[in-house]
């Protein structure tokens, strides 16, 4: 039996920040597939609470919710490079803060600017530009929200480039363009240049 | 000036947490209570997104989030007993995860059962007691969310006993009953024996 299993499903974006995770750190694990129509035992066991994905099994034990699992991997694994993390306390404190602003309020004005229509979907486009205002003003002078290594907060927010992807193609709407947002383009881009990243999922 | 400020307000619970876990580790500071129909400029120069209490300011530098707070406050004053989060990564994650659960199911449910009324108001009950149900399994054994001692998950979840008895004195429902709830009530009841925990706010 493999020590680390991944419960994942093909498109959930949060059990993707996992993958990632595992994979540039360089931890083996094995990932099981979940059909959300027909849910495993194993998942109901594993997470009761919310019966979804990700949850990770390490020795038996579950862990769900991802960004408790992303720190449990670079706690349980803190000598694997790179670390998710800094060292200093203010600047793990803004690696938190940032992947919790992509969570509460990032992702789901996506998902609101995807399923309306007409003025109000006009509407919650507004409100995601002004939001990811707040990330380009971020990535200024940095090549990762973690500085000059991949962490915490970009893994967090590794979903957004796959999620703006099929948000652009279906509703024919540019999200990010070029001119307002050149280092989220430029930091989205660079996701495919993480060794060990794979690039689709 | 002093080295850590906290800005507030008289009832937000989120902004309690931090209160707390100052207390608990013996952390001095100034309080800052803002007015949140007039907010300061501070507040709007340190939290931009979401212009919100709490906001820790440290040596000038400013952190919002309550959890996020925590976590800061831990590694900050990592060596000032008690410890919020034991050393264990697995029993961390338990504590994350509990913590988080607060704010993504009880606290919301809790107030969807306060603004609702009739059935609606029946169903957010149920909903709320179900959840809550978790809470009264993971104390099993223990005297508080952390084990033996106040801990993370107990300070997230701090604000509980206040929000439920403001909750049953103007609906008039119970909403956790001696009977259902036995090991919760108790762990409610513990927090005044805290040292160094202020009973009332």
């Amino acid at each position: 039996m493999a020590e680390v299993k991944l419960f994942r499903t093909w498109s959930s974006p949060f059990a993707l920040r996992i993958v990632w995770a595992l994979e540039v750190k360089g931890i083996e694990y094995e990932m099981i597939y979940e059909d959300l129509s027909n849910k495993s035992s194993m998942l109901l066991q594993y997470n009761p609470v919310y019966k979804k994905v990700p949850v990770l099994l390490h020795k038996g034990k579950p862990i769900s919710e991802s960004l408790v699992i992303l720190e449990y991997i670079e706690e349980t694994w803190k000598s694997k490079t790179p670390s998710l993390l800094p060292e200093d306390p203010y600047q793990r404190a803004m690696a938190r803060f940032w992947a919790k602003f992509g969570d509460d309020k990032i992702l789901p004005l996506i998902w609101e600017a995807f399923i309306k229509q007409g003025k109000d979907q006009e509407e919650a486009l507004v409100a995601v530009q002004e939001n990811l205002k707040y990330l380009e003003v971020e990535l200024r002078g940095k090549k990762f929200l973690g500085g000059d290594a991949v962490g915490f907060a970009d893994l967090a927010f590794g979903c957004l480039a796959n999620l703006v992807s099929v948000f652009e193609e279906v509703t024919g709407v540019t999200l990010i363009d070029r001119e307002k947002f050149p280092l989220l383009l430029t930091w989205m881009l660079q996701k495919s240049e993480i060794p060990g990243l794979p690039v689709t999922n």
